[in-house]
C-alpha cells in the first residue's frame, strides 16, 4: 500500500511504555506548540482478496498479515479496519489456537440457524444455504476494528481472526482494509 | 454537515488505483516532505433522525446517504461511522435486493429470542416485546464501521445498511453519523 | 495518558451546535485556508484493567470513563475504540438502568448455546464453560466504537457499556482504550 519505504515518524513523543499509556499529538504547522511530535496521521486503503474457504470458521490472521504487514508497521499507534463485503460470510475474533473452537463454533450457528426443509425462510431461490448464510452474517458481523500498537495488530495473546464462510460454494472473499494512524 | 462547500484536496497522491491500493499522508507544514500531499484530516458529526418504522429489518441506506451524502463526497479515503443511540433497535448490514431476506431475519428472532408467557424474562415492566428487544440489540449491535473510498460508502453489490426494529411501536430512532478522513 | 494538561483546541469552529451539524478541519501549515480551525488531530491509547467479575452481564462505564474520563475531555470530536484482549468475554452496548435486563441477558445466552453433558462441544478439555464462553464471545463482540463529542462519549440516555463474562471463574479483563480525534 505505502509507495515509500522511508521512515515516516519525525520523533517519538517521550512517552510512557507504549501501549500503556500513551499519547500523540500531530504537528501542525506551529513548530514550538510540543516538544516532541509526530509527522501527520497517515491513512492506508487496500481491498484483498482471501481465496475460497469451505464452509465453516477459519483462522486467517496470518493470510491477512502477509497482504497488510508492510503497512501496519509503518503506524505507531492507531487502528485497522476489516471490512468484508460479503452477505454470507462473516469476520470475527475468537481463539486462535485449538480448531476444535472454530469446528464448535460452526456447528453451534448450524444449530440456531435452520436450514432445509425444517426451515421457515422465504428467501429460498439461491439455495438453502443462503438465507441461514446471511442470518449467520449478521450475527457476527462484517467487520472488525482493531486496536495499532507499535506497527502490529495488539490484540490479545489467545485472540486470531475468523472468517466465517456460510455458503456451501467456497468463494474468494473481498476485505477492504483500512489503517489509520500516526 | 459542511461549512463550506470548496474543495477540501489540494492535489491527490500519485497512487495506484484508488480503493484497491493506496496510501495518503497528510501535509504537516513541510511543503518539501512530499510530492503529493491532501489537506489535513477532517472530522465530521452529525445526529440524524431515521423517521419510525414497524418491527422488522428495514433497509435504510438511501435514508442515511440522503443525510450524509454531501459530506461524504469530500472524503477521499476514511471510515463512517453509524452510532445507534437506543438498546432496543440494531443496525446491521445485509442483503440490500430481495425484502424476503429482511422478513426472514425478522422470523429468525423471534424464533430464537422467546416473548410472551413462555419467556423467562424479569424486566417486563416495559412490555413483552421490550426485554426480547434488549436482547437483539445486542445480538446485532448498534453500531456499524465502514469504509469511504472516493467519496462513497465502499460496500459491496449486494450490501446494504439495515435498520431493525424490535419494538412492537415504532418511534423515530437518533443516529450519530462520524465521518473521518481526508 | 495525556503528557501534559494545557489545552489543546486552538479554536473553536464556528459551527452550528455542537453533537448535531458541525465539520472540523485541521490546519495543515496554511493560515489562510480556515476562518477557524483546530490542532493537528490526537491519539491516545491506553491499555485499562478491569477487575474481575462474576458470570453474568455487568454494567461498566463508570469504571471505564474513570481511567479515561482525563483523556476524553480533551477530544471535542471523534470515537473511543474500546477493544477486549480475551475470547472468553464480551462487550456490548446495552440498558444502563434496570439491573434485570442484564440478568435476562445472561439467561437468554444460557438458554441458547448448551453446556455440558447435553452439549455436543468436541472443546473441552478447558472445562464445560469454556466452549459455551467462546462463542457468545462472537456473538457480542469483543470490541465497541463510541463517537465523543465534547469531551464525553456521545451515547443514548439509556445505553451503558456493558462487559460479560462468559467463564465460571471471575478474572480480570484486559481493555486496549484508543481515542482519536480532535
Amino acid at each position: 500500500m505505502l509507495m515509500q519505504s522511508s521512515a515516516i515518524f519525525a520523533t517519538k513523543p517521550a512517552s510512557a511504555p507504549l501501549g500503556v499509556k500513551a499519547v500523540y499529538r500531530t504537528s501542525s504547522g506551529d513548530s514550538n506548540s510540543m516538544a516532541a511530535t509526530v509527522r501527520g496521521p497517515k491513512w492506508a486503503q487496500k481491498t484483498i482478496t482471501l481465496p475460497p474457504h469451505r464452509r465453516g470458521c477459519h483462522l486467517v490472521t496470518s493470510q491477512i498479515l502477509k497482504e497488510i504487514r508492510p503497512d501496519l508497521s509503518e503506524f505507531k499507534c492507531g487502528l485497522a479496519h476489516l471490512f468484508l463485503h460479503h452477505t454470507s460470510a462473516s469476520l470475527t475474533i475468537n481463539e486462535n489456537y485449538d480448531s476444535d473452537v472454530r469446528d464448535d463454533t460452526e456447528t453451534f450457528l448450524n444449530k440456531i440457524v435452520p436450514e432445509g426443509r425444517s426451515a421457515p425462510w422465504k428467501h429460498t431461490l439461491e439455495g438453502p444455504d443462503d438465507m441461514p448464510a446471511h442470518i449467520k452474517s449478521s450475527m457476527f458481523g462484517c467487520s472488525l476494528t482493531i486496536p495499532i500498537t507499535d506497527g502490529r495488530l495488539n490484540m490479545g495473546t489467545w485472540q486470531g481472526i475468523w472468517l466465517c464462510e456460510h455458503r456451501d460454494a467456497p468463494t474468494a472473499r473481498k476485505v477492504v482494509v483500512t489503517l489509520n494512524g500516526i
